[in-house]
């Protein structure tokens, strides 16, 4: 794959703590993984494995909200895993980035060994809508290179018993995402919908499920992301905020 | 199974248009068939079931917002059959009541003969908690008699190709209830939460399902019942008020 001259530029993080780099013309993270960072439970101590870091974004927000946690973080392109890696530097953190791939999961690490276990897959099957073309963003963009039953199986072999699982995925996707994570024991525990105004449908949805887990959902009110003016909700400003100013739905 | 003496009462149905026989020691209607009833999609001339209709409220209700239904209500419990089927009589309305169950649908009619079934079914395990002591009041609180696949595999079975699939349920079995359709190839399409208020978790969902539809769902925002000072929001208030004044959220 051939890939474009390296523009980088320096991007201040929410949260405040911490400085990135990206390249605008391969991927930069989104809102998504700063909800993602924000309604995954995080508990001292736990070992953390971020299925397709990208930039190395989630592992850094998690570490900002909890810096008692072993992170680990694995991209399978290695222009990313290179820049993820200049990241954790940069900002002096010691989460480890893995080049490989997420269905080698189980060749990578050992089975049953995280507590908890995020990601921020691609979004569309590979087959649906036009792709950009700059490589790179089409795979964090489409399913090209591994799709939702690679994420879930890699997910639930990886995780210890009663390990967490957290994802961020569209909305419409969602009764494939319930279904296939039950079909790999990931129990389905906490979904919060996520929806642009009040009186619009959702589009986006966090997930928490749990490894063998008890069946029984909690379902939370929707996060809504703007006001009927434009301006971001309270909820949203809070977590813009971050950890030390912000209020939680019951986190 | 020894009945109780009958006491009927009559009360008026919302919406207006009927009348309804209940006997409140075994049965009384709730809120979740007139929201069933409310959210279903009717199309003039379908054939729909009702899975477990008790005295019969939702062919009733159906039958006020569409009268050019043909209606059929399967009802395990004598009694109740018998209730649902002079509340027919009562209000003139020509629904067919069979005493019957769920479990025999397919010997008790044509595979694949329904454009719509619907079910309010029990919601509780059977093993879980307690039951009320009278026996037509426990069988349809909690899985006596049938459970959520049963119900799920009769309705797979005599719904047509596209034919649609709505439910009212408690909204923490929403994983199973999503994995179970899916798995009998209903494929859930729409899903509208059910909150008491805006700032508390979802207890119920209402799930429309298409036999061998595409993958792909819409999550309208949730319906809030009360406002936070007790009064009913306008949302509910326009159910209540029924089809001739009522709005509807993109129904």
């Amino acid at each position: 794959m051939e890939l474009p001259d390296i523009e980088e530029r320096m991007d201040a993080l929410h949260w405040g703590a911490f400085r990135l780099m990206q390249n605008p013309r391969w991927f930069c993270f989104s809102l998504d993984s700063v909800l993602l960072a924000w309604f995954a439970k995080l508990r001292p101590g736990d070992r953390v494995l971020d299925l397709g870091c990208g930039n190395g974004v989630l592992p850094l927000l998690l570490l900002v909200r909890e810096p008692r946690l072993s992170v680990t973080g694995l991209e399978l392109m290695e222009p990313l895993a290179d820049l993820a890696r200049r990241n954790m530097e940069m900002n002096r953190v010691e989460a480890k980035i893995i080049c490989g791939d997420i269905k080698e999961g189980e060749q990578l690490f050992p089975k049953a060994s995280f507590d908890l276990v995020l990601t921020n897959p691609p979004y569309e099957k590979a087959d649906q809508g036009r792709l950009p073309k700059e490589p790179l963003k089409a795979a964090a963009r489409a399913e090209l290179y591994c799709d939702l039953s690679d994420v879930l199986k890699t997910a639930a072999t990886l995780l210890k018993p009663l390990g967490r699982f957290a994802m961020v995925h569209r909305a419409r996707r969602m009764a494939e995402i319930i279904a296939g994570a039950k079909a790999v024991g990931l129990e389905p525990k906490t979904l919060r919908l996520i929806a642009p105004r009040r009186e619009e449908p959702s589009n986006l949805l966090f997930l928490e499920a749990v490894k063998g887990g008890k069946m029984g959902m909690e379902l939370p009110p929707p996060l809504i992301v703007y006001e009927e003016d434009g301006r971001y909700t309270p909820e949203m400003e809070a977590i813009f905020r971050g950890p030390e100013g912000g209020t939680e739905w019951k986190r």
